[in-house]
């Protein structure tokens, strides 16, 4: 791919041909002529979702009512769509919730965290993870007397020591889309007796991630971005099973519970990773993120990377032979260090993202001066990718990133 | 009521006739032939709902993808929401927002609570509250090295004194249907300088509140009971704003920030009740609670409160007349004790709440011993009334609840 571009669009066309996920796009709702890289932002609206809705709405909840707790089996819908998600990164099926924001989440198992460390008072993290991973670490730190280290995130086990507690890191970063070393920087935080935290919003879906074999100790992920389970569906945790049994998270409602209807006045948690549990399961929320996994149903891990790395591959080798360097690539070339997006910096970013929106190829902005493109692998075709560029092109040409008129954001991810 | 009993099912009709809310039934789905007295676990579906899911799954979602976070004002949703319970509660609709589960949501306003008291060490509650206000107070005693001080139910005001930072109390409860007096046990707090936290779970939609009128301090309040949310619905929670500047709630998530979008390193938190968001809005769940919200519209809160008293009279004296002491009414008869549900006790009630779901009637049985019935006056008739009791009848004399058959339980609230 780095020596030989396909420049025409047939050839692009002929390379999704050869995809083993060229059925998949099929299983996602993508508007007609719209080339979407915002996927890592908000995934598609896969097609087995809007029917499940309407299913859980009308049937479970409008005619079971409440005994669609049980028949319906709604008190275990968080273990059971965690269970799906198990495979896409590498964990027992058994250890994984679902329930929370992501932030809520991160809360907890930061405090978690530093509970099994009770002796250590640092936490390390980079200043270029997604904000809120930071603001809830700045909120636990404070709580909890715990100091905050920003590392050098060229060269995060070099702020690691005896006094750290927990290294956090976020596996691929959101803004340049760089992959950190899971299993090296984990071997780092062990090595001085820390717990290794990963962040998986980026990664989970899109790229391979292998927390058990990589030794990991806890990790949280979003959902709504690569995994497409809808607007602020909930995040997931792993919590590795040899923590388990003194894993204390600090939100103990009554879900997280040993025995939730016997109502007991006194807490007792429950075992295994349904000890993350807070409240009520959010039923709605979680069928949709359980009926959009469908779309992942017997699909090689190993095929997404490939096609991850052929699409982000094809995009950089088409602004490099389009562009020179009118665009500066921030994500890293090298294959090992890449997720599945690649950022494109000039000074003029806002307004580029707003006039390729104009022309139906959706990215988005992220300051100050970064344009991203998301490739989920699984509806982003070689085709979208041609004609993303192609149309950059036309944006580039007419200058049509200076337009007054782009005055507003779009700028959630 | 109290004096002469409609006895005959024609006579609960015609008192069905003459109320306000006579139009209300028509906007739930309700199975044909079911009376359903559980709205106080799971409210019923209205019929606004499906067609909104459909809405914002396929169109907002599926079709205007990462745009909708502006075009369907997504980013606001949480206080849209909110702002729509606000009259339900008595506050301003800028003071109420809606976003994690009712245990997250505790968790919040307890600590913060307890932050705007950093000298005073002690929590009182009530050991009667629903388990989970119960398990996160002493989740949230343990993190911050407060007591939790367990209140006499017939008398909280007795454990108040100078060094109580917090009395945080169920409005009504969970159990027996028993209503605080708000306004005094506010009063009371206030004497000694405490706050007063109100747990709106079983109160808000179906008796009236005025939060800002009783001078109350911080609510939080389930949505899926009497608002009718769906299973697993968001939580709301209303700060008075004489404490909103100084609130300091602990999951400092990017959604509570002044900026969210600007992603700024360091968190500051955004100014009014915004700063209660953590995470990303749960948008799906959210829209269905919106839509449910339309059943509520031009109700008049007076109406909802002569309504449900009006069911549970008849029901209390349906009781009395058909089985003397067979069964102990231990939700209040004062009707300014009262919530909208009546709890019988009787030792087999395990069996009796069994039978009666095979017969169609649904209620639901809480430990040890008590059978509870919800009258939700938005679409619970006097004619259901009628029925569920003369069910209860044959239950009682051919001593169904004896069946073996009954083991397993529904005991979701």
């Amino acid at each position: 791919m780095t020596t030989t571009v396909p420049l025409s669009r047939d050839e692009a066309v002929a390379l999704d041909q050869q995809s083993p996920l060229r059925d998949r796009r099929e299983l996602f709702v993508l508007p007609d002529g719209l080339v979407y890289l915002d996927g890592n932002s908000l995934g598609a609206l896969p097609r087995t979702v809007p029917a499940r809705m309407q299913q859980v709405v009308s049937e479970e909840w409008g005619t079971g009512l409440i005994s669609s707790w049980n028949t319906a089996d709604w008190v275990s819908l968080g273990r059971r769509v965690g269970a799906r998600i198990a495979p896409l990164v590498g964990v027992d099926p058994a250890d994984v919730h679902v329930g929370d924001s992501t932030s809520v989440t991160l809360f907890k198992t930061f405090v978690a965290c530093a509970r099994l460390h009770p002796d250590r008072r640092v936490v390390v993290l980079e200043p270029s993870t997604f904000p809120t991973d930071g603001y809830v670490a700045a909120g636990v730190a404070r709580a909890l007397d715990l100091e905050l280290r920003w590392c050098d995130p060229a060269d995060p086990a070099a702020s690691l020591d005896e006094d750290v507690a927990l290294l956090a890191l976020t596996h691929v970063d959101f803004r340049t889309g760089a992959m950190f070393d899971m299993a090296g920087l984990t071997r780092a935080a062990h090595d001085v007796g820390a717990l290794a935290h990963w962040d998986l919003c980026h990664s989970a879906g899109a790229v391979p991630v292998s927390l058990v074999d990589a030794e990991a100790d806890v990790a949280v992920g979003c959902t709504y971005k690569y995994l497409n389970g809808g607007p602020g569906s909930p995040a997931f945790a792993w919590v590795h099973p040899r923590h388990q049994d003194a894993w204390d998270q600090p939100v103990t409602g009554w879900f997280g519970h040993a025995r939730p209807f016997d109502m007991d006045l006194g807490f007792e948690p429950a075992s295994g990773i349904q000890r993350m549990a807070s409240g009520t399961p959010p039923v709605l929320a979680l069928s949709a993120l359980d009926a959009a996994l469908d779309a992942f149903d017997g699909v090689a891990l190993d095929d997404i990377r490939s096609a991850s790395l052929s699409l982000t591959d094809y995009f950089i080798a088409l602004v490099d032979a389009r562009f020179g360097s009118m665009f500066e690539v921030i994500t890293p070339r090298a294959h090992s260090r890449r997720g599945s997006q690649v950022s494109l910096r000039h000074e003029q970013a806002y307004g580029v993202v707003q006039a390729l929106i104009e022309r139906g190829v959706v990215g988005d902005f992220r300051t100050p001066d970064v344009a991203r493109f998301g490739f989920a692998p699984l509806y982003v075709t070689h085709a979208d990718v041609y004609d993303a560029v192609e149309q950059l092109v036309q944006v580039m040409a007419h200058e049509e990133f200076a337009r007054p008129s782009y005055a507003t954001r779009n700028a959630v991810t």
